[in-house]
């Protein structure tokens, strides 16, 4: 596949705007290999996924933005352009928990992510290893409640060498303050192992256990400020019985973490996301 | 299929708790049809589900509590027992909103609810001429703020005239009071829609959309005291998307109730329920 | 929500189609409240599916098909005009199971299918009752294997005198003729209660407890003189264990029928649904 | 939790049979951690599962099969005796593409998975170093259709030389010959990228988007000299839609082919697995 521009928009609804958009990229000769639109009619807020390729397009992609210009303006327009050929700078962040970590460096091997993976972050050393043996940068960075503003400064330092787009908390058990949340905005994600809005905070297998729920579920969400409350993104259930104890709905949940986190982290690369207040549009992959 | 006995036994966890109950049937010739058992290792407790063919058990079915009572004593069980050829009597509340009614009306007829189904009881008159169609007693009983206790004892003679076991909130939008609840101590199921614990109360499609969650849910559960708070039968979730608005989620979402409902009444009525605290143990149907 | 014209577009694909389309209802003010497209590359096939408010619109409703063809023949496109305040006229053949047609009508009668139900044909007198409970014509048409060609006729002739458009099989356990198949070119739809391709044919749940699968399945697809080999419009499964027998199977299976065969008349009767060869395209609902 | 015995039982269905093994473990004052059985009234055949603690056990784990043998005989066992603490030797087979051998190294390591992992065989060099970086055997045995029957003799001389219970073909793209599998009779698990019996035999994902399914699936199974056609363990499907061309098919499959697979292979682990004819009994975990 030829590399292709994305747009992803989002203004007041209303009319014309995808007609604009489309005689924009017809004009310059390109082709649409994707578009969406979704209105959102309470908010009155109009959002649009438009793909088209590179190739053949009368305006070289240096050109794109201030060509476009004029209709972001004409309608008030949020707009982010993306590159396919210019992928995300990934860093994750992880602790002890392999199975996050080991499934997106997984499929960042094999291609599956788009992403240019720069570097893992942890509070604890055990994946150095397997991160040098994969050619990712790894870094220690340990934290104790004393050290944490510290510790936090030390990985912005980290992320900002590595001038990264998008920072995925692969099971990293450590809550993030403002100053990282802040430099980042909806460019974190995080994984909570549960259903959110149920079992917010700690221990929500054992809360899910103590509740007698007959399904668990994970929830990858932009982190925010206000812990379990950032936008959702992707969410999946899995069945449970009596029979499972936390142990058991842990070891379940293991998989829906990684499988839902996975998710989440594709549909971001590939600009299929879009924010507003404490909601997503994601656009169908 | 011939008629069996259901025993449902709960006691403390022990040894020799299942030869006990196994060597009793197979003394009197008994052949079983199923049996399962679940141990909850952190309280202690043994649960266990044991059906037996009634023909060509050597004891009469009048005879079978007392010739188990030496048994049930020794371990300190609480026993339940049901045949299968004497279905539970069952009452059906409703209001306006016509699905879960409908649908338990319809698998009733289809015979695929085992019980015997002896009224309708609605605050809304709507539903009159499809229960006199299909021959179930329908009991019209208004209720407003200020008639609500009168209605419930109204609703409570109704229910102990026809000696119902069985009582189901077929989306009865009316929180029933203590004098209700406790006349039918787990033996009241309700379907909640939404995946509890999360967004418990009212106007739960709401919640949801605000929260801009990417799965609805539904809950069945007994009823108690505690609203949204009893222990939970059956859940299932769906996937949803940005482009659900709240008439969209609820139109889902009443097929999730409706699928969960049924599925936790007819796990009540084949005996595989047992409750202890403020969980259940739901034995495989 | 005021009315709105829905346009079902498709043809080969090529530069500037979105455009001018986009262009099109921009031109006489339109305001598109949907639109959606999917191009198949291999194929080289563009859909579209744009949705968009009639009031305010610069072409009364009649004028538009007319003013959208040089479009249309610009681009070579076959295109699907339709209304949403102009529902289809529907006729439902049944025989004896209800589950599907007691759904049906009743989604019908609380308003979720936007349709116009017009008559219930069926070769088993069971169902009249119901029916004239709710208003809709019954015919009986019983069949046999010397009738079967006359009763077509027959079933022909109800069908058109109400001037159908759509054709539901609701567990119609007759297999219709080429003469049916053809008077409705991807009009008729059906259910079969296996996961196609799985279990063509006859007693799709003996075979799947005869090969002792985990999941049972439901296909809604269009009829075709192909049996069980027509463009697929959706599909479910649901898990299933060692202990379900056939009865069993069947009556979880009855549960996914019901769900899928709703789903896929929903999305038909939404104009959701573009066929190509033997597939669809389904947008989402 | 201590170890356990877990006895697979299969045998005739006859009165007593639950019973006389619930007597044997009370006289040896065994307590019962689980204990699950099964009828099949069609075959009838009676299966079970007990697991019972070894500790206070009045038999040595050794005296265990000979004291249990009267019963066995009198009621025509077939019997499978494990111990929770010799965990199942096992060897996986690879080729080139790595998600199902990574995810089951990952369990593996994390302990999950309850085995003895002694080797990785591949007919491609690539996972030499992440086996050697887990210090897992690695035996490159390349192979190519003349060399076929010679490499599957170095296989078995691999397999037999760690004495190896259990085989997984993670997603090994090669046939295995009736000389490997007749060496481990349903001890060797295999993977298909499809919702068995659809799509059998090669390119299944290719097969499901020519047919224009709504669902894809993988099915974990026993593997027999009929190809596809060995008993099933576990399934699972995904929704995917118009939009997913074969490549997206088969990325998205991948999630579905390693979790099935590792559910099927832990249940193997588990002793929670019987075969009879081409079906499963799957005890539930």
């Amino acid at each position: 596949m030829s590399p292709t521009a994305v747009l992803l928009l989002s203004c007041p609804d209303q009319r014309g705007v995808v007609a604009a958009t489309a005689e924009f990229i017809a004009r310059h000769e390109g082709n649409i290999t994707h578009a969406e639109q979704h209105v959102d009619p309470v908010e009155g807020v109009f959002f649009q996924r438009v793909e088209f390729e590179l190739e053949g397009f009368g305006l070289h992609r240096d050109e794109i933005a201030s060509g476009f210009s004029p209709i972001a303006e004409r309608f008030g327009m949020k707009v982010d352009l993306r590159f396919s050929d210019q992928p995300m700078r990934v860093g994750l962040l992880a602790s002890r928990q392999p199975h996050c970590l080991y499934d997106l460096l997984t499929r960042w091997r094999t291609g599956e992510l788009p992403c240019d993976l720069k570097v893992v972050i942890a509070n604890h050393p055990d994946h150095a290893d397997i991160c040098a043996h994969l050619g990712v940068p790894f870094r220690y960075l340990p934290v104790s409640s004393a050290t944490k503003l510290e510790q936090e400064k030390d990985m912005l330092a980290v992320l900002g060498e590595h001038q990264v787009d998008l920072v995925v908390m692969a099971r990293y058990m450590q809550i993030l303050s403002a100053q990282v949340i802040d430099a980042y905005p909806h460019q974190i994600i995080n994984i909570h192992h549960s259903f959110l809005p149920a079992f917010i905070g700690a221990n929500p297998y054992r809360q899910a256990h103590d509740r007698g729920v007959k399904l668990i579920g994970a929830t990858a969400h932009y982190a925010t400020e206000d812990l379990d409350e950032g936008p959702i993104i992707a969410q999946e259930t899995d069945r449970v019985t009596h029979r499972d104890d936390v142990a058991s709905l842990t070891q379940k949940g293991r998989d829906l973490e990684t499988i839902v986190l996975a998710r989440a982290v594709r549909a971001h690369l590939e600009h299929r996301v879009l924010v507003y207040g404490r909601k997503t549009v994601v656009f169908a992959g």
